[in-house]
């Protein structure tokens, strides 16, 4: 499928406000690729894709990360987590994606996952900062993506887990392991 | 060794301001232990010994915890979570002390860990809100154990998450799935 297919296909799966979302995260992507040197068509490709089970039905999701067989652990947490696995398995089954590293840019563009690749970072960091985002702390998180991808990513995840703590919302220990090794890498 | 040769025995491991602390979590786990059902004089045995590492010096705390062969894995994380891991060793081995859940309240009084017992649980609920502890939030907790075990401690773990993300430091993964849990058991 050609990339204006795709977008096509995409923008249907979705209401307009959320195609605008899709549209800032291919922008942002692309832009953070170049910076950080990652694969602009990857990243761009990855974005067009990142949200496209977004609102499908939970059940519909739960069903293609269970047809899918992989990291099924994340169906016993937050649902919010679902549609970025449940889109790696479509990106594939469907859009016919086959490089690992847009799926996996798909797959771990909520949670995280330890070892992440620049591409995968770039993606999910495109997902908090793209311009029609607004929550507390997102232009520290913009300002920080001017010179480190780590330290704007660990930023994003940072704000994910304090809305979590103050909801009282479980969080998914994946995100806690990813955190801990950006600090790591920070370090070293 | 008897209650009275125990303390002591700590009394002189710690400065007094430390030593002051543990007079107030033994008074605290002992109300608690009352409160939610647990054992009193373990709950106080428990409290006696939870610091008594607490100011050994790191290298000694690690030799313990390589001694003792239990989640060695605490060794990469936090140097404040080594001392209770080093105690529950040293509980052992120097105080006699055999109740395996005695010796787990020592060794999760920091971290926690999932499926904690009441007795684990009183003593790290009297750790946070003993009457000399003052941090922001501590008199929520104290209000919060008027009523629930599981809400207090979860408020007592959201606090130490808080600070950990704010001061950009790595989370001890055991701490997350502790919260998770207790979540869990209070959605029931």
């Amino acid at each position: 499928m050609n990339r204006e297919e795709m977008m096509k296909t995409v923008k249907e799966e979705m209401p307009e406000k959320r195609w605008r979302h899709t549209l800032g995260v291919m922008e942002t992507a692309v832009i953070l690729a170049r910076r950080f040197g990652a694969d602009e068509e990857k990243a761009d490709r990855a974005a067009i894709l990142h949200d496209v089970c977004k609102y499908w039905p939970v059940e519909k999701q739960a069903d293609a990360i269970r047809e899918s067989g992989f990291q099924t652990d994340v169906l016993s947490f937050d649902k919010e987590l679902w549609h970025a696995h449940a889109g790696a398995w479509i990106a594939s089954d469907r859009f016919d994606v086959k490089d690992e590293d847009v799926l996996n840019a798909i797959r771990y563009h909520t949670s995280g996952r330890e070892n992440m690749s620049t591409l995968e970072k770039v993606v999910c960091l495109a997902d908090y900062m793209e311009p029609g985002r607004d929550f507390p702390g997102v232009d520290k998180i913009r300002e920080l993506a001017e010179t480190s991808l780590e330290r704007a990513l660990l930023a994003g995840f940072d704000s994910t887990l304090s809305f979590l703590l103050q909801k009282g919302r479980r969080v998914y220990p994946l995100t806690v392991l990813t955190r801990n090794r950006l600090i790591l890498e920070l370090d070293v």
